[in-house]
């Protein structure tokens, strides 16, 4: 298990002060040997009289294991730690994104056409004409991501400020896949109607909003309510994001075993933001029998008191023959089980249940339901959220290229037809004669799958009528 | 008077394919002349056939000259015009800032450090400690320049979307003088509840709050509301800013003239958002003399009745005397006269009826309360809004200085003494031998200023206990 392994997320810069006798930068390279740690850089600063002063960057598997290599190197006699630095800690000073100008105001006659006197012809032009607005601002290329911190990664409801550092790195994957300009807004509200209302008075300079890690059940409330009240496209990633990129894999998936969408039993452990997703884009491509499972099993239509909306919008649309019972009923005879919910929660026997050549996409992170491990010689094909397993379900495929495609057609919405596309695109972006158990996703880090899950958006939203553009 | 220049506000580029015979280009030339435009840069775009193709930018006085000077030129014989862009629009295309990311996250290394997840572990630590946000993530230096759109430039009333050319004109500004990250947050509301509530609610991922064009008296009460309710700085600038930079202008002016703040009347015309500001931030000072006009008159404690909260205050906190009259017997004997309303309101026979040295701020904009043409043998000191008249009182000169500043001392307020701390910082930069009648504010290009005032600013945040951080 890849638990072992070290991490750049966990790496660290000690400056040195080594005494300048042989051997000495030797003994600390050991050191970091010994305790199993990865050296990576190892600069000279400067050399202040007997001791030569040096940086070196050293990658560890955790916290502890960063702690345990700087307290064996400052037992070496001769050598002083002065300064520990985690490097992660040192990329986020300051914050990750920043404004930038796209014309210096530097001189007399810039700032009279950026800003007054100039600006305002412009101010008059949209007043009298708000299409412009997607023209003539910002709002053309700016999108919105926005969260109240109640679900941020595996980290649960840490608040707004808490999760500034994942919507910044949010909007720094919008910059360098897609080249839009997100904007992290963190909300001080866990209120679903204050984070309706939020969003609605902040949309006017914006072309999309983003919703992100904003927990369950609330999101789809909130989702939907945007989605009607405002004229521009309205996304929660972490439910169609997911979903997205986990049709494409099943897309390829089922080219790899050869067996048809419409005849397989698909089964979807987790009822939350993303497990409704799934569900929803799997009938739009026409899928059948779905099973989705939440803590107390099987979600069926005898279930329905104490569901919340979303779940009983699952029993009425999934499962058409009414099955009840716990997970290992559901997986009987599954062909592709899915897991959006927790570590560990999917028994080995669910998978040993499954009709042949079962694929398993175990999405949980950092720890899937299921490890990969224990289900190699069963599973025919497996998928995770992990970057250290072959098969990465992971929404950057997915939303940088989405939200580029409907800024450029001006969307007003980012509909079923135009995520199915995104999927279609994704899948396709590997030829056939490519595709294996082990690759069935295209690499996170491919920009012509960005462009081309951007075209198919457009075009789909060209096609059902929700750009504002004229085709070109 | 200025309305007869061109300007680069009304600028244009015209392609025009011009027939290839001698003094073609010269007829153009002259055709500008005739029409008294400006003609700018000429370039050769390519030559085709028996025309060379050309891209000519001219300057001119408003929409229907630059329209005139287009008809004339295409009467040319051999001259076709093509295309003509308005330079102001093209400049404006796609809005004027955009997203930088700080370092790219096109590895896998670096996805792991700048988002999944190595970010978990920055997250976790802003959870448990709530001031780390200032460090780790962007709050650290960004401002909303948040608007309703109500009260934009002498535009008034135009609704938000029309506002955002003003509001990421205002974010370029931050970020050219000040390396501030302003970023443009124009609301669909203008309910006072629900703009502080907004803004509020946004408020984790920002360090301070910049309100813009809000209309008075709103505007007074929101931005009350909120500096009790964050604990981050929010500062009005259309109140602040002016009253910042009219008071450096006020000290200067006195100087040149050698009269003292204690000793002298100031009549501010106008009650809105700018006079109520002025007329506190010169009341912090020790101005014990300030007559305040509505358009009734002068503001007094026999017309409390029918005032809005902030005339009110105008009446209890100024007019010692509790004097009457119109805005003739306001200036009367009066030293300083400071025009923060519309545009010709003020008569000749106001100016004649001060003091001896009169000192006159028209800062009405485009068209001051009186044209410096008509006082200029009256007035001894003229300041305008106007950057084509001598002593221009912008607020360019206070905000970005004043938010660095409070953004450097990690501060929860801007309060009155570090306003007053940068109108010394901005009057204090000329030295007192330069000073004249027609040098008392510096140029807003002058980025020297911008260092002085933040530093005057943190100073004075750190005197007053508003700073978070610790004095160096």
């Amino acid at each position: 298990m890849s638990e072992i392994q070290t991490s750049v997320s966990y790496s660290f810069t000690m400056r040195v002060h080594i005494e300048n006798k042989p051997g000495k930068l030797a003994k600390i390279l050991n050191a970091i040997a010994d305790e199993k740690g990865d050296p990576g850089a190892v600069d000279v600063v400067r050399v202040e009289g007997n001791y030569k002063i040096r940086d070196i960057t050293v990658s560890a598997r955790d916290e502890n294991h960063a702690e345990a290599i700087v307290q064996s190197i400052k037992k070496i006699e001769g050598i002083k730690v002065r300064n520990v630095s985690d490097r992660v800690f040192l990329l986020h000073l300051g914050g990750k994104i920043s404004i930038k100008n796209k014309m210096p105001v530097d001189t007399r006659d810039a700032l009279s056409m950026a800003y007054t006197p100039g600006v305002g012809r412009v101010c008059k032009s949209i007043a009298k004409d708000s299409e412009k607005a997607h023209t003539l601002t910002i709002k053309k290329n700016s999108v919105a991501v926005v969260s109240d911190g109640s679900a941020v990664l595996g980290l649960g409801n840490i608040g707004p400020k808490a999760a500034m550092p994942v919507m910044e790195g949010k909007a720094m994957l919008f910059k360098e896949f897609a080249d839009v300009d997100g904007y992290p807004i963190c909300l001080d509200t866990q209120d679903v109607d204050e984070i309706v209302r939020a969003v609605e008075m902040i949309a006017p300079g914006f072309g999309g909003i983003n919703l992100e890690d904003i927990s369950a059940p609330r999101c789809f409330e909130i989702e939907q309510r945007l989605k009607k009240s405002l004229d521009i496209p309205v996304f929660h990633d972490d439910q169609h994001g997911t979903a997205v990129v986990a049709h494409a894999a099943t897309i390829n998936a089922l080219k790899v075993i050869g067996k048809n969408l419409k005849d397989i039993r698909i089964v979807i452990v987790g009822a939350g933001a993303a497990g409704v997703a799934i569900a929803q884009i799997l009938l739009d491509e026409g899928v059948e029998d779905i099973l989705c499972c939440d803590s107390s099993g099987i979600i069926n239509r005898d279930r329905m008191e104490g569901l919340n909306d979303s779940k009983k919008w699952i029993a009425e649309n999934t499962n058409p023959d009414n099955l009840g019972g716990d997970i290992l009923d559901a997986t009987d005879g599954a062909d592709l089980l899915i897991g959006v919910s927790g570590p560990d929660i999917i028994p080995v026997e669910a998978v040993e249940k499954m009709a042949e050549d079962p694929i398993v996409f175990a999405l949980a992170n950092p720890v899937p339901e299921i490890r990969p491990e224990k289900i190699q010689n069963i599973a025919r094909i497996i998928a995770t959220g992990r970057s250290d397993y072959p098969n990465q379900i992971n929404n950057v495929l997915a939303f940088p290229g989405i939200f580029r495609g409907a800024l450029d057609a001006r969307a007003t919405d980012i509909n079923e037809e135009m995520k199915l596309a995104a999927a279609h695109a994704i899948a396709d972006h590997i030829p056939d004669e490519d595709l294996s158990e082990e690759y069935i996703v295209p690499s996170v880090f491919s920009k012509q799958v960005v462009r081309k899950v951007s075209r198919a958006v457009k075009e789909a939203a060209f096609r059902t009528g929700v750009a504002r553009k004229a085709r070109p």
